[in-house]
């Protein structure tokens, strides 16, 4: 058994190269749900549902996120109505979108709603949102504080970050079996995705991190800064401001609690050293997806970095 | 001023002829809700949306409800989730009832829905819904009760109907500037719409049918019903069974109480000595509106029947 911790985009390629080289049945996912958000009167997950496109084939292989083939005529159709637009919904993905938020005001959990979801899209690897509760990236700038997506979609990351926090964080609690999966995996991964805003949000959620770091010999992280760059998204933006050094041993000193290993990319090798001295084995290889042959490369690599 | 009762497309079709012949401004509009259902948890009005459509000129022209050039991508998508998709919304229609549906929920009434809707669409008439609070038609058949759009759309007007009514009319009171529209206007028309399911809601919200008894003298309405069938719609399917004889004469005797005129289709012209013995006075137009020019015409004849 096989559990991940996971954002968005990078990784939602990682889980895709995953699901090539063990059996996709036996990975249980734990996903942020501090990017989520109301647009328009619907309940919005993007990192489940980057996730869950992309291990569907669904998503569009442009963004990473979204479906592939959209359209926009509904989002478009707002902006009559003076309603804002900028974060740009398409058509079919309103429908999951409009299906999860009726399920949540019928009461059905957003563990629930994500269930039928991924059993819609055919998945086979089970999706858990790190918590069923409401917690909330917020992003602190000179300007005032401003949410996830308004921070990074309508202001494309431009407002200096000079802090972040997670709003409900420290009254929510884990959702329904994410501690077990923690608790009794063979081998848990923490996908290459943002440090700050994807990672730390479930690392947010009372019970996780202690639940990590009781399993730390089996717990193997993947850097998502290459060459102190992020491949893409906002990390460096975010990385600085909250104190983590914007490079793979940044990474390497924020997981070393809770991870054993850390995968860095082969530009990096030459830190190998200094992650090795933060008690942290490095192991280098291949981290650019480029496509899916490198991401299930990067998968075996990261498997055998706890085998 | 003018004041109009209306349903959905005859309505629409009437009412855009109307306001080639009169000062779109002075028209206001009050218009069955009775319809209005929830769908994927967004809240639908289909009579108020054919008639704002309809008098902004963007409507569907085959159809007469929902929107020209529409596309479905996420009602199609819907169906992936087991969504009933019989409901065929469209993309841009979705941003309407996305729209309506924040505003109900962000606490305003269906009165400030609307005005924010039709002014969004540049609508010189006031459109007024007949009362903010909930009121449905069920279509009582001999399986059971059915939604009204579950009878007229889903099971597309088949199930035999053996009774109507109008859950809620007892406890709703007319949406504000109803009953002043009624007592104040020059002349009131009843639109050529469903006398069972368009008009019969509107007159079974308590305080509407009793003003309009009031300004009787100044009432005209135009017969929905040609040569014994409906121009469209299940109107025969209904009046029958509620007693209603389906024909010009029929709707004239439905209507007597508050109707001075009726207009009635130059096929029917034979039937006005009838509708005269009933009090009514008959007044013979061409009803079929095949394009806007004769529904010009129509409003044009229409206004003069109580001149």
């Amino acid at each position: 058994m096989i559990t991940a911790l996971a954002g968005g985009v990078g990784a939602a390629r990682f889980l895709r190269g995953l699901v090539q080289v063990v059996d996709p049945s036996d990975v249980t996912v734990v996903v942020n749900t501090a990017d989520d958000d109301w647009f328009h009167g619907l309940f919005v997950s993007p990192d489940l549902d980057s996730v869950t496109y992309t291990l569907a084939g669904a998503q569009n292989p442009e963004t990473g996120w979204g479906l592939a083939g959209e359209t926009f005529a509904a989002i478009e159709a707002l902006s009559r109505y003076g309603e804002d637009t900028w974060f740009r919904l398409g058509d079919r993905d309103l429908a999951t979108h409009l299906f999860r938020t009726r399920l949540l005001r019928d009461g059905a959990t957003l563990s629930e709603a994500t269930a039928r979801i991924t059993a819609a899209w055919g998945l086979a690897p089970r999706l858990l949102p790190m918590t069923d509760d409401r917690v909330a990236t917020r992003i602190e700038t000179p300007g005032g504080e401003l949410a996830m997506q308004e921070w990074f979609v309508r202001e494309r990351c431009e407002p200096e970050v000079v802090g972040v926090r997670f709003d409900g964080a420290d009254a929510s609690s884990p959702a329904p079996g994410v501690l077990d999966a923690i608790a009794n995996a063979d081998t848990l991964l923490v996908c290459p995705s943002n440090p700050v805003i994807s990672i730390g949000p479930i690392l947010a959620v009372p019970g996780i991190r202690d639940a990590l770091v009781a399993r730390r010999d089996r717990v193997v992280g993947v850097s998502p800064i290459i060459a102190g760059r992020p491949v893409k998204g906002p990390a460096d933006r975010l990385m600085g401001p909250m104190g983590i050094d914007v490079s793979c041993v940044g990474v390497a000193r924020e997981y070393r609690s809770f991870c054993s290993a850390l995968v860095i990319d082969t530009g990096d090798a030459a830190h190998a050293g200094e992650i090795e001295a933060l008690g942290v084995r490095a192991v280098v290889a291949d981290t650019l997806m480029t496509d899916a042959r490198v991401a299930a490369a990067l998968a075996r690599d990261t498997l055998a970095a706890v085998a």
